[in-house]
């Protein structure tokens, strides 16, 4: 194990009725706020009219953002910070999904700024201070309302690009779970495969004797397998919201990454691709991740997939290693169909025409692409090819 | 899963060296300060100068409580809080394991009230403020170090008392594995049944569907079960110190109990037992709660020890489900008695004369004996004879 500092500070409101906590936090912390919301599906299911209830009952004035889009772009982040300087706001409450809370962030951080937000984003310059930004979630995937991330997509450049800091980690989020009754079947299983695939990136490590990191870590995606199906049949199973939800918290939040060398090489790849093609972010990880699996695969890292396979998927201990490895891989594909997300690129209409520009771009991007085993441009275009 | 809100706000500096934080936060957070310790342990083991190392460095002034003994008593206490009220102290650092800690964080509350500290144990009076505790932990056992609870004997009573509150909770905590190494193996396993005890009130109960708490339960009960009888056997393995002592923390920081009706029982019992006869916690516990598992097990209660049964002992799911929870039930015993543990009342030379005023008075000091099974006096007078 590592050593780590573990400083997960926002404070997690969970269950039914928890938007109540909505006001008493406003009054202790917000003069003046900037409410972000996206495409209008919060107005449409009652989640915006409980927390503008609150809002309102805590006498706290505020100026509404909506349009927030999946793929947040930056000319929206730019938008709010505009907002927020001239209407002299402190405080972002995000109500909507991971998309939202990452433009809340980057408007958050923007807003403390003298220069272009962007520069976190490309130049390696960290935030010194931000906005607070509390939380209404309404889609377990991202984990976005219990982390210090955000991504951001410059259209106009092709570019999806992320940074983290812990001024603009939430203060507190409310998840309640029949805020995500009423995302659809698509979007709630591409949530799941998200959450899923946060768990193998930090799981997936060279790091050894992370124990306690990796038994919760499989504990998580245990959870996600129970559940993942049931929540896409049984939208309105609170149970099953529930779990899915707050795995989708702890999956990443620092808990069972900290402490271990995390890999996120196909977050990379998969950026690239939500960057050219504007996809759904689950619906490219589920293309790409169990083809990253099958390529990362050897005699070096076959371990972590016993482990893998006996401890999430049950599988039989005796069997051969590579075996166990293998069949632990064509389980998670599997896994993903069953949800109805899609195997290969030309499921979601994606050439091979920009394979090379989307490799090198991702090396450019990241300051390494994978550790578990690290990736050059010409792996990753090999594990586009095995996507086709 | 039941609603909860998790507020998990102490910094974690965990692994090597990670005692030159103590600096840096006493500079942010402190004027003059009481550093606590024990019977001496840390002065030999150089765990005390590398501590007062760091806090010379960050200048501030401090005055050294020594001497606190496990099953802290209540005259510590006072004597603590009167030294921080006439040197005006405003921050409490304990170096030691969970009985420093708990005794500091009773003076640290002690301090900031008015009326006599035992209040809080006795009365259900909760207090509004306390001086700010840090934490330096040389005992992977209580997770004291991480959540909002103390516990501490009143001699002349024979009564030994807990409450929490979230202004006792540290504001940060050392965990470097190394200042583990010089437990003894007997100190070095109670703690271990103490973790893992800390795991069971919390994981067997009538909560249905908290998934996520019971799979990371299971997850630290195995790295409990890996790792425990390394540490007794090589004490200085790092990453055996490392998991059990990260575990420790995460067993008993409401990680894995927020969301469910958690049941205490065994604490309940085990805390009159070490009142009357000042054995150690984890000997009480390692006797009483195998004794406690037997007793509660039923047609209503199986379903939980067949999850325990499989999922921690890696049992065969296709036995008769009673045969699965006996057997789940002999391997904790067996478990115990492996780490050298005490299994019978007669091992620690305590004899069945004072069953019945120790059933009393557990059913006297908690508002609710067991949660997974409710326990009343004559429950605890059987747990007791089954346990001599």
């Amino acid at each position: 194990m590592l050593n780590f500092t573990h400083n997960i500070s926002t404070v997690i409101y969970f269950g039914r009725g928890q938007a109540a906590a909505i006001g008493p936090e406003l009054r202790k912390r917000a003069k003046k706020i900037l409410i972000v919301t996206g495409s209008g599906s919060v107005k449409r299911n009652g989640v915006f009219d409980d927390v503008i209830k609150e809002v309102k009952g805590s006498k706290t004035p505020f100026i509404e953002f909506s349009g927030i889009k999946p793929n947040p772009r930056l000319k929206s982040v730019h938008k709010g910070i505009e907002i927020c300087k001239k209407e002299k706001l402190d405080f972002v409450l995000a109500v909507g999904g991971g998309s939202v809370i990452d433009a809340s962030k980057a408007i958050a951080a923007g807003t403390k700024y003298k220069g272009d937000v962007w520069d976190f984003f490309t130049k390696g310059i960290k935030p010194v201070e931000a906005l607070p930004v509390g939380t209404v979630l309404t889609l377990a995937a991202t984990g976005s309302e219990m982390n210090g991330n955000t991504v951001i997509t410059r259209e106009d450049a092709g570019r999806k690009l992320a940074f983290g800091s812990p001024v603009i980690r939430p203060v507190f989020s409310i998840l309640d779970p029949r805020y995500t009754y009423t995302v659809n079947k698509y979007h709630t299983a591409a949530g799941v495969v998200d959450i899923m695939t946060h768990i193998f990136e930090q799981y997936f490590s060279r790091t050894e004797a992370a124990d306690v990191q990796d038994r919760m870590a499989e504990g998580l995606l245990r959870v996600c397998i129970k559940y993942g199906p049931v929540v896409c049949e049984n939208p309105r199973s609170y149970n099953a919201r529930a779990n899915i939800l707050w795995a989708g918290s702890l999956a990443l939040n620092d808990l069972i990454g900290e402490g271990k060398e995390e890999d996120w090489a196909s977050h990379a790849i998969e950026h690239e691709l939500s960057a050219v093609y504007d996809i759904s972010h689950g619906a490219g990880l589920s293309i790409i991740v169990p083809n990253w699996m099958r390529y990362v695969l050897s005699e070096k890292t076959v371990n972590k997939f016993i482990d893998y396979g006996i401890n999430v998927w049950g599988l039989e201990k005796n069997m051969d290693k590579m075996k166990i490895a293998r069949e632990a891989i064509n389980k998670t594909r599997a896994f993903f169909n069953l949800l109805g997300m899609p195997s290969s690129l030309s499921d979601v209409n994606i050439g091979v025409e920009h394979f090379k520009k989307m490799a090198d771009s991702a090396v450019r991007d990241w300051p390494r692409v994978g550790h578990f085993k690290n990736l050059l441009a010409k792996d990753i275009v090999e594990i586009l090819k095995t996507s086709i």
